[in-house]
This record gives structure tokens, C-alpha cells and sequence, in this order.
């Protein structure tokens, strides 16, 4: 049985998902104590096959992109640094030169990358725009003279900053930058900038500064970079979305800078999803330390036995972990289908529904991240706090996640966008009386739209049971839910005019946050629903039955006083739903040690003093 | 006006607070390097007269024990490993000696402890038993032959750790172990045990560890103590509620063993009351930080103006941070009663409602700046990441606040259970089926005893509007809500059995900790209408009533699904609630700059990059 859950979770990519954490396990298991020993470890990677996965067959690479999101999240169970420097060099660097370059730049520059002969940086970000890049500073002017790109940071606020890589290693960078030719701004682009030589030193023009020390990932070396009037050759720009003759013409097959820009984003949908992937990763591994914690200490005298208590025998302790512990279940479960939806995108629409997604489920991994990594640390006292448990560094470590690819407080705006408009253009692209006007044409009424399990799901909601453990009623209930609190917010924004729309757009923030909360829990459950459905295992299936109820009624609990404002839920059985959340947590706490072993995290990335 | 507010802040032991933030400011803004400039520091703090506060004015101290935690909470506005430093060197180490050893042990150390001479450790936690520490099984066993007590660790799970003083700095430990004569234990004692000689070498029997990197508060010298048979004299004893004659007879003032502990545990109240006070001084640090640069980050375009939005004009940045900041000034008022109450304390029963306040705000304070430093990190977004921007170390060091001086969830289960008694006796000595049984026989219902300001809050809740923002109203919600949640408690704990006792109380665990919450809720709001009240200025007192409008508010919205289960919000009256919070963000945004300046935290603590 415990096998079972064990493939069940592994999934589609069972296969490389465990070769990626036996390659991890040939690491040693300490966390990397400088920079240099990381930088080391990333070699170990590459010459262990990590870095082809995802990059095309011609050179020599295993086109896998679902395979490569998934290998970077068994990097998730080990040191988040390494993690983090595999994704800036292969990810973000390499991805963007593959994503955005053509095949010169393919040719060029991708081998090397995978081999980590260079090591590069991905320049994004700048110290005054970090959410709005569609405002970066920096500039690329093209010069038809020299036929070559003048990088210039004009001033401190548009220096790139956090950047990975950029402290220590990198030999190269992708800037993003205004592009300008014939006097006109074309938006941001992307080019390759060397940034230091043969030696580690900076290149002239070039100037870099270390970020200093984080709150985590000491690991990882993030500077700053300012460029004065450095110039590239013509061929630097990736050119795949606009490209400028040598007599400095400019052209794109996509019309509108914003667009544009967008587009390109869009390319990089990946990284997001990755992170969303290894917040998992370090949320079980902290889960795993806590439950098996919790299973060993013993705590006050039980009346009568005078024996001590296992403290996950407390209702108190239960209610801290085990529904922690479902939702990340839940949250596998749709990184699965997320991944498999990003390794078949097929179409435009699809593609901006999965950027929608990736973003939706990097803001709600990666907070749940936050909050039960914290909860892991006070559920383990004291002893949690001590470096040696490893829950000490997973909190430091993971907790920019919240905050990096896409802040979660942004992130989530867009996805309610996205639903709003139903994916038909980049909604980035629309300001608030943009999206206003829209809303007002061409918003109908929400269509719940099934990302899994469709035949599954259709049939369970079908159903006629109210009973709390009922799927079917909880699936109707999520769906209630997303329907009701975006078309509240259709509402809304439709009373909005020219003058008014930013107002109106700000004071709806909160609902357009919870519009948007609602959907990623209804996809979430779903991707849950579908789980369970394909378990071929009876034991395994009645088991996640179990934690599946968990993980919706723990979130209806939760958000339980919407369903009471709106008639859903009367309060008798509001109060039923914190009883049922009770009684699950008393029926999964002796299968826990068994949930958490099916996660797989390698007994060496366990080895805390307080598992004895 | 804003001077008003700091007035008011500054309250009954105003210029304590400011002298001791001014003694702070004397020592050099950077983080500590390393624990021999933490001790170094700790020297100047002695040096400066901070130690002298709390200790009797025989031994050259001022008595005065209020200011003792004032002047402590000012040091949280400084390095936190200093400020926990001095907590465990002045208030646990010599607190203990001055609270639970008599004139010989006063005459003998106070002054040396005070000066820093003697630096020492208080060494209750063990490996084993963290939060039931009535069940320590360090022994101390008196030897009559020699008129000497036997020091022993059985075993590793007994081995003293957490020590703070101990890796590093102390010479001598207060030391609690049972105590064993005539071959009787008499329960948990505690003892004075030298541990390093002048050299700082451990002492013979000693044997001393390091804890190894933690979390945060790395200037701490945590370590772990071992006991191999030590003897010392029968003086070593602080024998203020237990003794032993030289033939080894017991005597104590105290009735029952277990009686005799929770009295003496009561009298280290101040360590408890003194955390609660520095985690409220970390989160107006932090708050400072967030919503200074709040106010000057801009971020995306107003459509239209073409200007950047200003974060905090965003609902979405309002929401996470201004009702964390009213929740401070309502701690912080609560915070200032608290000392108050242990300044000015009388007799057994207001000492016991005065452990119970103090273990309730310790846990709602600590766990308020635990939610606020992290939304103020997710706030200032990758800068708020970077060490420079000191976030980084409020997050790691305050982290441990909610589980040291015990863990917060059982801190309030303590609050909930005196509750239920009234407070007639400590709380610590009665299990699951005394309780029951205590409670079945005396429990005749919710007297709601108000600790500050009764006749203003009188006068309010006999009030008869029903408007959201009238304080009648809401003094009304939060009484009615602790009184209902108790009395539902109580009736459920009523149906025990002595074979259920305990299945009965943890299964009610949760509702437990909920009727704690109330309560603290309760005693916060009725300590913010008295400050208000006792505000002088007219505009200050109109800006208060907002703050504290949103404290009320928050906390309702927060639990509103408890307000509609309970009929006590309609749904239309809890939407309206949100809304009303929504709209008092908006009222207090041109304010917030006025209201973190008034906590006063020094500019050399705020020594930020992102603060330009």
C-alpha cells in the first residue's frame, strides 16, 4: 500500500523523478557550506545528466520540459541553494537564450550552458521595478554605425538587482532592457551581455556588486549589475520576437510592445511552475521532519496510564500539521497536472490559461510553503529551531519563494484577470479601464472550465448527496464558490468609468485576491479528484479519500464565513464542517508516518539529531 | 499631536523608556559579529545602570519592576540577541536567585550578578521535558554525610538544554531538578551549580555543549549542560519554598509538591511578560520598516497621470499591513496594564489572573509578530530578503519567541483553564478529570471581570448603538463572544467521565485555545478604550478611535464565521464589517507615517538602504 501511494505521487515522470533523487543522494548530504562548494555541486549536476533534460536532442539535451521541472523538484528535498543556482544557470539563463534566442544564439551559447562552461545570470529585475518589468529602465540603443547594442543603466534605480549568479560566477548575462533603434522605444528585450572575462573579472563598462548576505540561500550569489554604455555586437539581441537590421530596422512577429513583451514573458511560464514544484518539495521535507517528530516526543502524563503522550495525539497538534499535510498532497497532485500541462501546451489560449495557472499555484504553493515550514518549526519547539533539525534553514530558505518570479500579491491579481477574459488576450497588456471595458463587453458568466478528470468530476457533481464527506458536494461547492466571487467582481468592475477605474479597481483588490483564491482551490481539488480516480490501489484509494476530504473541507473551514454571507452553508453545519476537520484528523493521525514516507524525501536529506 | 501619541505610547514609566532607548542608542548600530561582543555589550548595558532596575535597592538596585521590563522592551528595539542576552543573565539567572533564594544567597550574589561578575544560566529545559517541566528528571540528592546535595543527569533526554549563558559565558546555573531527601522526592527545586571555573573551564562532573548554529539569535551562546554526580553545599539550595534542615528534613511554606512548583514558577512571571514586551518591539520595528517604505515605493502606473502608484495607497498593501499596526498599539497597550499588574501586584489570586494575562499575551503577542514580520518581509518584496534591510534578523530571531517561555499553545490552554476556575488555584496541578470534576462543581458561569478602565468600559457597553464603529458594540461583541465560547467549553468538559477525561479535553482542544483567544481579545480592546480614554489631546484621541476601530474590527472580521454561526452578524452585517475595514485602511493610510514614528524607535535602528 505504501508502494502504491508511492507511484501514485511519483507519476507521470516516476522514472526520472527517482533517478533525479538518487543523483541528489550522490551529493553529501551537509548543507554546502560557501559559495564556491554550491558552485562545485552544480558541476556535479551537469556531469550527472541534470542539465539536459530540458534542452533540445540537437545538442544533446533530452527535450523533456516536464521532465525538467520535475528533476528540479527532487532538488527541492536537498539544499535550496543548489536548487536555486541550478534554476538561475538552466532555468532562467538558459532557458531565456533557448526561449527567446534563435538558432545562432542556440548554436552558440547552449552547450556551454548545459556544461556549465558558462555560467550566466538572467537580468531582470531593477531596484526601482521588480513586479512592473514592462517598466525597466535600462536601455539597449542600437547604433547603425558600429552595428552593435549600447547597454546603458541610466541611473542607482535602474541597476539590476537580486540577480543570480551575478556575484560570483556568471560570465554572461541575458539583460533586459528598453530596446531603441531609429530614436524609437520598442520596449523591454532581451540580450546577451558578457559581464566578466576569462579570469572572474568585470568587463569594462561593466560594474558589480555583491547583494550581501540574505535572510536565506547564502548559497547563492546575487549581485547588482550597472552597465555604462557597454557595447554588443548586433547578434547579441534574442532576437526570436523582434529582431533589428544592421541598418537598424526594427521587426516582430508580434505586433504591440506590450504584447510583445508579454509574449516573451509568457516563454518563461516555466520558471514559475518550478518554483511552485520545489516550495513542494521543501514543504514535505519539513512535514516529513515534524510528523515523524511528532510521532516520537511525548509530552505531560496521561491521566490514569501515567504514561507520557504522543504529542501528535493532540487534537491541538493534529489541527497544526494534518491538514497542512492533505493540502500538500493537493498541491502535488495539481503540480503534476500543471507540469503535464506545460510539457503539452499546444495552443495560445492553453498557453495563457497555463501562465494563469503557473501563477495561481506559484502564489498558493509557495504560501502554504511559508505557513507550514513555520508550523513545522513551533510543532518541533525549541528543537526545531536549532540548525541541526533542518527546519531552520528550510524556512530561511524558502521564504523569498513568496516574493521572487512574480510577487504572490501580483501574481494573483492576474489570475483573476485571466478569468475574467477568459484567456483571450494577455492581460497584462490592460490597465484598469481596459479591463473594465471588457469585463462590460465580453464578460457573460463564469463557465467553470475542468483542467482534470473532466468525465470524473462531471459525473461527481452530478450527484445528489449533501453529506460533508460527499465529493460531489464539496466539488459543488468550490465551483459555487469561484462562480459566485467572480461574477460579484464582474459586477463591480463593471461599474467602473474612465475616471474612476483605478478607484474602483483598488477597492475591489481584496475581491479580485479572493476571485482568484477560489480558483486555484477549485483546480487544485480537482487535480486531487483525478488522483484519486486513477489509484488502482483499494487500500490507497480509501486512504487519499480520507485526506482528500481533509483537504476540502479544511479549506471550506477555513473560508467557512463566505459560505455562511452567502447562504451556503447554514451555521449548524459550518459547525459540522470544524467537526468533520476534527474526526479526519483523528482517522489519518495513524496513517501519517505513512503519508509522509510516500513523499520520498531520501532518509539523508533526513538526518536531524531529533529522529534519533 | 504626534507628540501626543508618543506620550501616550510612552505611558506610566515614560521616561524610563526613554533613557534605557537612549542607553541603546549608545551601542553601535551593527548587528553584534559574534557572542564576545554581545557579552561585551552586555557589560555596558551593566555599566549603564540598565541592570540595576529590577533588583532590591539594598544591593544598590532600584526595585522597581515594571521599569525592569520597560527597559527591556527597549532593548528589543536594538540587537535581539543582546536583548535576550540580558533577559537571561538579569531576569531568568538573577531573577531566580532574588525570587526563590533567601538573604544568604541575595548578600551573596545580587551585586556580582548585577555587575556582570558572575554571569550565570537558568537551566530548567531539558532534552526531554520542555513545556512539562514538572516532570524534569535532573536529581538533586542530599547527602547528609557530607551536608551536600548530588547533582545527576540520569540519561541524555535529563541533559539541561537551550541554556542560554551556557556554550560560552556562564560560570554558575540555577538549576532545577528534583529534589530527593530521606529517599522522598519533594518535586522540582532549584539550585545554584557552578559550572566553569575562572578560567572558563567546565568544572569537574560538568560536562558542557554547544547547540550549534540556530535559527536566529546567534549572539546567544545556547548550549547543553550534563551533571555527572556534582556536589554542592546545602546553601545552594534557594530555599524560599523548600528546605532541607542539615539531617536532610524537607520543610516548606507550600502545601503539595506540585502546588509548591507552579507557586514558585509563578514568581518568574517577569520572563514571560518581558517577551511579550520585546516581541512587540521587534513588530513596531519591523512595521516601521514596511510601511516607511511602503510610503516611498512606487510600483505600476496610475492610468491617466502616467505617475507610479505609491505601494501603500493599494488596498492589497493597506490590508496586509495597517490592522497589523493597530494590533500593535492595542498589544502595546495591553502590554503597558500587564506591567502594571506585576508592578503592582497584592495578593495569591491576582497573582494567578496576573500568570494567566501574561501567558495569554505572551503567545497572542509572539504570535502577532511572528504573522507580522513575515508580512512585512513579503512587503518590502527581494529587499525586504536582503540581511542589509534588517527584516531578515527580526524574522530568524523573534521566530523562537512563540515556543520559548513557554510554547504558546499550551500557554493557552493555561489561560483557558483559569479561566474555568477562576483562578482559585494553580491551573498546572489539576489534570483532564480535576478539571472536569472543578469545573462540574463550581462553575456557575461567565463573570466577565474587567482589568482596565472599568468605568469608561462600563459606561460604553451599556451603550446602545448597533453602528459597526461604536465602541459599545464592539466592547459588547468581544464580552459576549468570551463568555458564550467559555460556557460552551465548560459544558462540554461537564459531560466527563474519569475513564474520558482526558479524550473529552482533547477533544475539545481546539475550542479551548479558541475561548483563550477570546479572552485575550477581550482584555486587548478594554486596555486600547482605556488608553484612548486617558488621552489628553483632542486630535490624538480622533485618530486612536480609528486605530482602534480597526483593532475591534480586524479582530471580528477574523472570526466572523464564529459571529454568524452564532447569530451573532447577520451575513449582510459581516460583509459590512470587511467593508468597514476596508474603509478604516483607507482613513488611516495618511497616518501611518505618524503612527510608526510614535513607537519611537530609534534612527539608528532603522539604518535601512530601503529607507534612502
Amino acid at each position: 500500500m505504501a508502494d502504491a501511494l508511492r507511484d501514485l505521487l511519483d507519476g507521470r515522470w516516476a522514472e526520472l523523478r527517482r533517478s533525479s533523487i538518487d543523483l541528489l543522494a550522490k551529493l553529501p548530504a551537509e548543507r554546502a557550506p560557501d559559495r564556491a562548494e554550491v558552485f562545485e555541486q552544480l558541476g556535479v549536476l551537469a556531469a550527472g545528466g541534470y542539465s539536459r533534460i530540458g534542452f533540445p536532442v540537437e545538442y544533446g539535451g533530452r527535450a523533456d520540459i516536464g521532465g525538467s521541472v520535475v528533476a528540479f523538484e527532487a532538488l527541492g528535498f536537498g539544499d535550496l541553494s543548489l536548487m536555486v543556482k541550478a534554476g538561475v544557470q538552466w532555468g532562467l539563463f538558459g532557458g531565456a537564450v533557448q526561449a527567446l534566442g534563435t538558432r545562432e544564439h542556440h548554436d552558440r551559447y547552449l552547450r556551454a550552458i548545459m556544461s556549465l562552461e558558462l555560467p550566466g545570470c538572467f537580468a531582470m529585475t531593477e531596484t526601482g521595478h521588480g513586479s512592473d518589468v514592462q517598466r525597466l529602465r535600462t536601455t539597449a540603443t542600437y547604433d547603425p554605425e558600429t552595428r552593435e547594442f549600447v547597454v546603458h543603466t541610466p541611473d542607482d534605480e535602474a541597476r539590476k538587482d537580486y540577480i543570480g549568479n551575478a556575484a560570483r560566477d556568471g560570465r554572461m548575462a541575458v539583460v533586459f532592457a528598453q530596446l531603441v533603434t531609429g530614436g524609437r522605444s520598442y520596449g523591454v528585450h532581451a540580450l546577451l551581455v558578457p559581464i566578466r572575462d576569462e579570469s572572474g573579472a568585470p568587463l569594462p563598462g561593466v560594474r558589480i556588486e555583491n547583494c550581501g548576505p540574505k535572510a536565506g540561500l547564502n548559497g547563492v550569489d546575487n549581485g547588482r549589475l550597472w552597465f555604462d554604455h557597454v557595447r554588443v555586437p548586433r547578434s547579441a539581441l534574442l532576437d526570436r520576437y523582434g529582431a533589428v537590421s544592421e541598418d537598424g530596422r526594427y521587426s516582430s512577429p508580434v505586433e504591440g510592445d506590450g504584447r510583445r513583451f508579454f509574449t516573451m514573458l509568457g516563454t518563461l511560464v516555466r520558471g514559475r511552475i518550478s518554483v511552485a514544484g520545489g516550495a513542494g518539495s521543501a514543504t514535505k521535507r519539513a512535514l516529513t521532519i515534524a510528523i515523524r517528530y511528532g510521532l516520537a516526543r511525548r509530552q505531560f502524563t496521561r491521566p490514569g496510564s501515567g504514561e507520557e503522550v504522543v504529542v501528535l495525539d493532540y487534537l491541538a497538534h493534529q489541527r497544526r500539521l494534518l491538514p497542512a499535510l492533505a493540502t500538500s498532497y493537493a498541491l502535488h497532485f495539481a503540480q503534476e497536472e500543471l507540469v503535464s500541462a506545460l510539457h503539452d501546451v499546444s495552443d495560445d489560449r492553453a498557453q495563457r490559461e497555463l501562465e494563469s495557472r503557473a501563477a495561481g499555484l506559484k502564489a498558493v504553493s509557495t504560501w502554504h510553503a511559508t505557513a507550514t515550514i513555520q508550523a513545522c518549526r513551533e510543532a518541533c519547539g525549541g528543537a526545531g529551531y536549532l540548525s541541526e533539525n533542518l527546519l531552520a534553514d528550510l524556512k530561511a530558505d524558502t521564504d523569498v519563494f513568496t516574493t521572487f518570479e512574480g510577487d504572490n500579491t501580483v501574481l494573483l491579481q492576474l489570475v483573476a484577470k485571466g478569468l475574467l477574459t477568459s484567456y483571450r488576450d494577455h492581460v497584462g497588456d490592460l490597465d484598469p479601464w481596459g479591463m473594465a471595458r471588457f469585463v462590460a463587453d465580453q464578460f457573460v458568466g463564469v463557465v467553470i472550465e475542468r483542467t482534470a478528470a473532466r468525465a470524473i468530476v462531471d459525473r461527481l457533481v452530478g450527484g445528489s448527496s449533501d453529506a460533508l464527506r460527499d465529493r460531489g458536494w464539496q466539488l459543488r461547492q468550490f465551483e459555487d464558490r469561484e462562480r459566485h466571487v467572480l461574477e460579484g467582481l464582474a459586477r463591480r468592475l463593471r461599474a467602473a468609468t474612465e475616471a474612476n477605474a483605478f478607484d474602483v479597481f483598488n477597492a475591489a483588490q481584496d475581491h479580485l485576491l479572493h476571485a482568484a483564491r477560489t480558483h486555484v482551490d477549485r483546480v487544485v481539488l480537482e487535480a486531487f479528484v483525478a488522483a484519486v480516480d486513477r489509484c488502482g490501489d483499494e487500500a490507497t484509494t480509501a486512504l487519499l479519500d480520507k485526506v482528500c476530504d481533509l483537504y476540502a473541507l479544511s479549506v471550506i473551514e477555513a473560508d467557512r464565513a463566505w459560505f455562511l454571507e452567502h447562504g451556503r452553508l447554514t451555521p449548524a453545519r459550518s459547525k459540522a464542517v470544524t467537526q468533520a476537520v476534527n474526526e479526519l484528523c483523528a482517522e489519518l493521525r495513524p496513517h501519517a508516518r505513512r503519508l509522509v514516507d510516500a513523499f520520498g524525501v531520501p532518509e539523508s536529506r533526513l538526518a536531524a539529531p531529533i529522529l534519533g
